[in-house]
């Protein structure tokens, strides 16, 4: 959503082409679990990260056909990890990119399969894509995908998620959550496909603090919206993630903390972007995703002055 | 637990520590899953499937730290499928390996998790028990994983199996659900480390049909004792399977036929086994394998006479 300016650059008809038919459906399926991968399959969402895996990938030289597998793959483990999320021990939601829950259609089963569906044809894809690659590059980007999706990545900060009721609602916490669960895809989607092309360990160290400071940056625009909304609709600045005991930064210091701490980030984010631009200016489509960044800190700012112009805040 | 015997030709040991140590838990982790993970790896189970692995990858010359990471690879995928089968949504258990159910102990989230961070682990252990094999192969393997436990296997067959109310009760159905379910995970276990040893194409589809015969056999034997033991506890041969619409194939062609089938299954293994073995000797641990089900065939036979005998069948 935030990053619809992104889009503007690149045709992405052929990523959401890609993404509906990277996973061919046997003619023997199941009908309910059928049903579930078809609907999921045919709804892509925005797209926003696999086309950043293929600017990513095409500016490192990375060849179209493995940029697309890889940009794909990354796309399913992310629709893996929202299907999981949505499902009711997780965030019980019932809404995802626009259509009711998969998990509500076509009962958890159907959910839980199509997720694992996405996550076994994902790593086939990586590994297609990347056995042209020499050998100690792929064995780089194996232990990083690891480390992104697994125990210490992604699933850590999910169950930290889950659990957050007996933790110490400060920004350290909240921000240690964001690493695992929103830092860690970003981290995937930006410096996998500049490992596979080839940058520098300082390329590479670059791209990996870039995407610390903006995932953390989007996890606080995405706190703030929370308690922004709440103090709209009901006066109140108790969050829905407060309500459901989930981690809020902007509800641990404070708006003008949280507003404060992303326009840091986006700082300090500039300064390592500045370097890396110098050196590789093919990665200039980077500045537009640091500008939607800048329009979302405005757009929060902006809310909070008028709530608390009228009182509501 | 039908292939004691095999177990007693090499000792397992390390194969349980393997096991146990081959997913390196990070100092930070949730209590909640880190109690989650705990469990689950330090009751490992009997270790047939790694242990046949294992045999099979060092018959065909695998050394031995890759093999082990690919034995411990593929119960990890094997431990996984176990946890999801386990949900509500799935089989609703409530004991697994003697314990109570990871989602019973640790909440559904927890299992869930779990499963993925086994599922990430077998994927990077799978890699790395690969990379020094020639490209050509790592292909075929990976094709070969996919297969085995993507849409056109495991998940399709477990879709089958939940969705098994709607289906023909034949011998058809029930065997096309056992081969994605059952013969799936077993042509992993013994085809996967062949192939990356360096396998003939006609060892290769040897054993594949060897994995087919026996997986569509032991699912025999496991349905026959669900009837049985309905049989003996009830005096119906109402099987668990039925009531809870699940496939079975001794409630769809009745005992006599199944043990019929069961012993052509075993008949046509030994007419494929026979010629893999001239020509690789050094598989003769296989042999155990098929002994083990013609020791099932036995019992499941004499149990059957015994109740038709006392007039509760």
């Amino acid at each position: 959503m935030y990053l619809a300016n992104v889009m503007e650059q690149l045709d992405t008809s052929f990523l959401a082409e890609a993404f509906s038919s990277s996973l061919p459906l046997p003619a023997t399926l199941e009908p309910n679990f059928e049903g579930a991968l078809r609907s999921v399959l045919e709804n892509p969402g925005s797209l926003i990260r696999p086309k950043l895996v293929f600017q990513m990938a095409t500016a490192y030289g990375m060849d179209p056909a493995n940029a697309q597998r890889l940009a794909v793959a990354l796309e399913y483990f992310h629709t893996a990890s929202l299907l999981f999320d949505d499902l009711p021990c997780m965030d019980n939601a019932s809404e995802r990119r626009g259509a009711l829950c998969t998990h509500l259609a076509f009962g958890e089963e159907g959910a839980i399969l199509t997720a694992l569906a996405l996550i076994n044809r994902a790593y086939a894809l990586t590994w297609r894509a990347v056995a042209g690659c020499p050998q100690s590059i792929q064995t780089q980007a194996m232990s990083f995908i690891e480390g992104c999706l697994g125990v210490g990545g992604l699933l850590n900060g999910q169950s930290f998620d889950l659990h957050y009721s007996g933790l110490p609602r400060t920004l350290e916490t909240t921000e240690r959550i964001a690493r695992g669960k929103t830092v860690s895809l970003i981290r995937l989607t930006l410096a996998l496909p500049a490992m596979l092309g080839g940058a520098t360990d300082r390329e590479l160290q670059e791209i990996d603090r870039i995407s610390e400071f903006w995932g953390l940056g989007y996890q606080i625009v995405d706190d703030l919206k929370d308690v922004l909304q709440s103090a709209s609709e009901t006066g109140k600045t108790a969050a829905r993630d407060v309500e459901l005991n989930r981690p809020n930064i902007a509800a641990a210091i404070g708006i003008r903390g949280a507003v404060q701490r992303l326009t840091r980030l986006i700082d300090l984010g500039d300064k390592v972007l500045g370097g890396l631009l110098v050196r590789r200016p093919e990665l200039e489509f980077l500045e537009r995703l640091r500008g939607d960044l800048q329009i979302e800190l405005a757009k929060v700012t902006r809310d909070s002055f008028v709530l608390a112009e009228e009182g509501r805040l």
